[in-house]
């Protein structure tokens, strides 16, 4: 409805005020004074809101909790620490913590797991951000594959799991170092793949910079990048292009 | 089949060796000496191999351009300089260059376009990395919606046409300067984002890094990122995702 | 008015349809396919679009400027070729353009210049981005003391003038290599000082980095800092200020 | 009064010596080995001098404070530790601390605040650098209105408090990450915008770096930009601005 | 054999599908979940697969300190902690910790060192680099000569031991701050110098990056970089050129 | 010899005084006021000097050419412009200028080649480089394997010639962009592989130093690198590692 | 005298007011509207104004010239181009100028050369930049010796002209590429060396700023750094330096 | 002595062998195995060794300054810990420690300072690094005139002490943030400045390396730039050169 055929609707007393002010005015938001917490992204986007937990007093974190979990019945939090899970921890129903993806959420249980992704990672260290993406794709229902340690000094590894890897709507391909195996990845398969560069390295690798380089100036096809150590914008855009695959509509409340 | 199964087949006599060659070394490729021309790409990624004209030897091109068409019937050609062209444009038939994108191509007339990205300039200055993302992306069979010049310095530019940016199963948003475009389009959509930072700017705007560092950086959810200027690598992987969305094959040869 | 305001007045018949319309979007803007011209820009925000010229095609350029003067009777392009110039030059009259500035106009002979601000610079390398600010400046109806060649490696010089930087209502302290003299003006005077870095210089000045960040990291305080070269934003911003100390209504149409 | 002048009134006897010496030497500072305070500071600028208290030993803060609270009758310091605060707190009267800004004062009782200024910040993790810019102007007697978290992933939240920043005299814009608030608020107002990037985010904000670029290439106009986290220097700034616009005189001691 | 000869083998018999899938699978790798060990890696390029301790989970590296010195007699680790070397001194057999090097081993007792390489530092401080060069060269049957504190500021400390570093294969230079040591000694000798630059320094060394850089400037030729601080990396390479020069075959398991 | 041993001698007369001189003072050269030519190169290193031809002034280059070749009966000149070529054409004879390596040089013609190294690329706008790295061996006795165009994203193209890069004593691998090859090679074969990154790429490339990142931080073992686009260095290098391989004495003059 | 004396003088009738007027405003300049011209620069430092030509306009530098001419009897101006030389050679009474330093000068013919300094290079490219620190400090009265391409890379160079380096007054250090000559040097002699980087090199030298790096960082002691290429900045302070040490008074105008 | 006229004396005996390989060999140290001593530093540039205790193992350190001090009666050790000094404290006589500077040392009680050098600080946070320069300088027997804190952002406090500025043979400028303090000496005064770099100030100071780019841009004459924090070596160079500006011989063990 453009907004002349609103004001007309108003006009002839077909819409009420109320109702063409909530057509105009369509997102909702609850001001909580040190946030604004932003209730119509599932509507908008397909996603509730997301806690990046990393540095959020425990007061205001739990309050926030308790909003969104009234809202939508479930939270994800993420780049949350111990000390903030056990404050949270006997005042939330069922918090979940994991302490290597450092995400902690509270989850329907009745989650249906659809299409598939898959997660690689170059080698062991790069594990924690990649199960940031794995866990996040999976709240939002996707199915994940995780390929782990399967780097580019080892390429046998990788092709002893290229099916799997082929078999994914997306791939997310996680590594810190010299970054190299969403060109390797890329190279391969036919999907489209998220390269997320770690923080892993030391020396030259200047806290990911290297990773992130490589990944951007891969000469493959079908990459983009997100932040450095950003498994859960990659988990989240893997779920975007999932849902797509798989026809998904965007799941009601 | 894997390996172990060829082998039986091998052994049985049920395969030939000849085919069991084949079956094991599956990528074609034809060495020219100069370069190795991936003649398998159609079938493994569903793309044939495009050409980066960019100081590419003239006779080297024809060679290339030649090749490939033979294989695929059409070609595509980025980064292409106006003297590639005249050079080219006597010695292959049905040659045409853009010189805003500089995609250098010789396309089946029969395009059938499906599916729908939109691709969208924060300036004027960035039309031509975004017309090489859109043209690359048609060429490919996707339909394009172009949306220029609604960077976020006047926003309501942008959100006139927010129906259509919300109607695409993907988004790539072009910017340069401070490149704050994707992070507002991604606020807004639902569908994934690919962000294509430019070299449009000057001071420390840093031929793109600015850019580069807001999309990498972006705290809306679902943008990806890809090189400075790469809207070529933006078309490809939108139009993967359009693929994906649409349900579409990979188109046979 | 707030919306609901407005819509009981769609409501009651007090307010038509159009108008309501026009009321809640706000922003006219006209879309010449390659462009948005922002129509609205001078009663949103006081000030007439300006034109970025630089690389833009010279037939885009000459609709623009024919477009603008249009609407607003004059028209202020910056960092114009003179190569532009000489296309526009015989089509569009009364077009001025100074080579220092690089300026293009075309400007209303009546203009009154009020209040004041100062523009400073370290040499006479820095004259051409100062030069841009206060022309930008006074286009738009400020009053502009220049005061060129004072930088820090010979003081006397500086405070030879200090009488005029102190009488402005703002400065703009232009200065590349060291670009200490925003600092050295900051410590001396009590209206608000915008520094801008040029990139003046070679070696370890880095086309301007040197000074941005000698700016950001001054000592003295009242200081905030535009881009490399950035005049035009100077001009711009010292015009804002101008206008708030000498009670300026935004000026009409 | 020129030197000339001066010596004229001396050899005329119109002038003493003593009071021609000290209209010669305007600046007094007290020098306590270790420090030299800027005593007519608030003469020449308007401002008293402000105590940057990070890293300075606790005694020396100790006979800063006492001193320049006995020129001043108040004392502002920014960037203090608890543990500072710990040691002066009984030793010094009506001593406040803010815990979110880390500022430390003591602040005569009946201040009245003035004109109008709105800090703004993306994100809730932005806000101690917010509270920083607006506890400085309040304490220079600006009035402000805090606009907080309102980041260009949600523009409806920015777009909700519209009016109350277009009423502003100058807005302060404080964003971490991507920092494109200071573009968008920049795009929809007619007053100055004093960016301020912060250091949060991770990965490829590089402490700052990211959202400092953004905001220095912004393709809005009037907006300027302080160091990284610098909300003192951004309070500061908007404050000179406020006094412009209301007609303030620099207040008397 | 090339892969039609296996196949032919296999089609006639002579070769069993076993011992084929084998051949066309050479590299064996042992999954456990959270890493793949590669069991084949010594076979493939005559050395074991060595451990990166660093940041590994104590009970991870247990298993893996367990899995390698079952596959080999012998296991390589480095950049141990002391709490790792604590945690596994009581469960691991003849466990060795070095603590300037942090190279933690379990060693067969009967190794020879052949051949020669000269390890030279500039300082005192880039000792414990030095030492993870050297002892990983001689874990792999290298003898080393260590030359240590030979820094450029006194060329006659390096001068009186010239005719050990000549008389070296391979000579590894490790420098921090300027990193002038392997451009000196590049000039100096026939034989390869591998450079490695130490993040020792303060201030403008940048954690290593001063001396990375000379070393990939260096204009004595002969010279070959690794990354800082990988001591690891330039005792492997200068275990293979020293394999090289006497004519070592690859060490049978 | 030791100093006292070459002392007692002409003390005791065994040595004559000038004889001790020439012992003492090892290394000559000739000064030609703008330049010292390294006469002794060749004894002390094993490589006569070779000349960096980029800049120097025809004049000169001509004398060095010619005092060189007088020296030693061939020379090698680098990075050599067609328009010294030109110059030096009708004045030195058998000069030859390859365009691709812009190698100048006049050599024996009886030279034999000997060894085996491998020189790699990703891809073919590398070429030039791998060209200086491969003429350079060449000129100084290396046999040459060249294997272009075998970049990572289409790993198939590498593994078809795997078994010639195994063979090689020293790899040389040669990558733009994103600059992986290195670290794939050095998983797969034994010896040592020295990496050379290029300029090759655009954007986030920054000139080579992605692909230099890359290669020093390379998970794979058995690499060092040298400087962007120092093909000459590598070559040189693989020479010193291919003789010492081969048992190759330091040629005699 | 202090001001309090210099008023005294006045009241007392002792002092003229013109006098006094003169004594408090110490520095005189002559304003040209577009530069100052700093007449008593002498007087205060003992150098004469020195023009650094690059990129002003012909007429400015033709009336700058003219007047420091007429007040000095000589004039030096750096980093002229030809275009510049042949615009003035006609204007101007024995203007000379050296291609090779890009020094542009009117000098008086009788001038001794005191004292001494020493200038070295690492190579030949690095002379241009030698020159203009050599004969910057010749036209200020220093003797120079001269010692170029005497680099690290073949130490022997350097060591046979050591006597003439110790004997200096002060030594400039002139490299591009890795820079180490300033770090040998420093650990050599008693005398202050003056590092000057140069933009010699490719690849990773970044224009100088590995030089500068390795400068910056050296472990010699006695060692500091100019901008890179800043010869005629090293000449000057290697001429205060020299001054010095033979007990110069700042010369008589 | 020549190496001709040192051989020619021991083959007529006028020399002995020994005293010949003294002559020969000049540079005496000792090696310590983890360290070589610098004996002949004295003899050789004027300076004895110093001890950079930062990071050095307390054992080691204790047995440097017993062997330092046996030789020269005297020992100055920069950048040491508070830990180090009590380790030391009771082992070794009349050692001082500094907890400013950060010196620790064994000084001869009965030492003359000679000559002047003035070190200014631009705030109170650079006094260490401005004490490190002051004590070494010191230590070396210089007399040092301490300036502190008088920054550019209040000109009248370092006005207030410009005679003793203008007296000094040589200036240290220390400064952080912006850095600009070495820029307005070197426009005030003739002699030569040493402009320190500090770490002092947060977000775009980057550690220091914007006041660096400041210092080495400045476009003042006169002024060398060392390490960012390193007090310690402009207090070196500003004794080197105090002393020549004095007159003094390098001083006798």
């Amino acid at each position: 409805m453009t907004v002349q055929q609103i004001l007309e609707g108003v006009s002839s007393g077909a819409i009420s005020v109320e109702r063409a002010e909530d057509m105009l005015q369509q997102n909702r938001f609850e001001d909580m004074g040190y946030a604004k917490l932003d209730m119509d992204r599932r509507k908008r986007t397909g996603f509730a809101e997301v806690v990046f937990c990393s540095g959020k007093a425990e007061d205001y974190l739990l309050h926030i909790f308790e909003r969104l979990y009234r809202e939508n019945g479930e939270v994800l939090g993420t780049r949350a620490s111990v000390e903030q899970y056990h404050f949270l921890s006997g005042k939330l129903p069922d918090l979940q913590y994991d302490a290597v993806s450092h995400i902690l959420k509270m989850e329907r249980g009745d989650k249906e797991h659809r299409g598939s992704i898959a997660v690689c990672t170059a080698g062991t260290a790069d594990i924690p951000v990649a199960e940031e993406a794995a866990q996040t794709a999976e709240f939002f229902g996707t199915r994940v594959e995780r390929i782990y340690d399967v780097g580019v000094s080892g390429l046998h590894r990788l092709l002893s799991r290229l099916e799997e890897v082929e078999a994914a709507n997306c791939v997310v391909a996680v590594a810190g170092m010299e970054g190299a195996l969403a060109s390797v990845i890329g190279g391969l398969v036919s999907r489209p793949v998220i390269a997320v560069p770690t923080s892993v390295g030391y020396g030259a690798s200047f806290g990911g910079i290297s990773a992130l380089l490589t990944m951007l100036n891969s000469c493959a096809n079908g990459i983009a990048v997100v932040n450095i150590d950003n498994g859960y914008g990659a988990g989240y855009m893997a779920t975007q292009i999932n849902r797509l695959a798989i026809g998904a509509e965007v799941p009601e409340v």
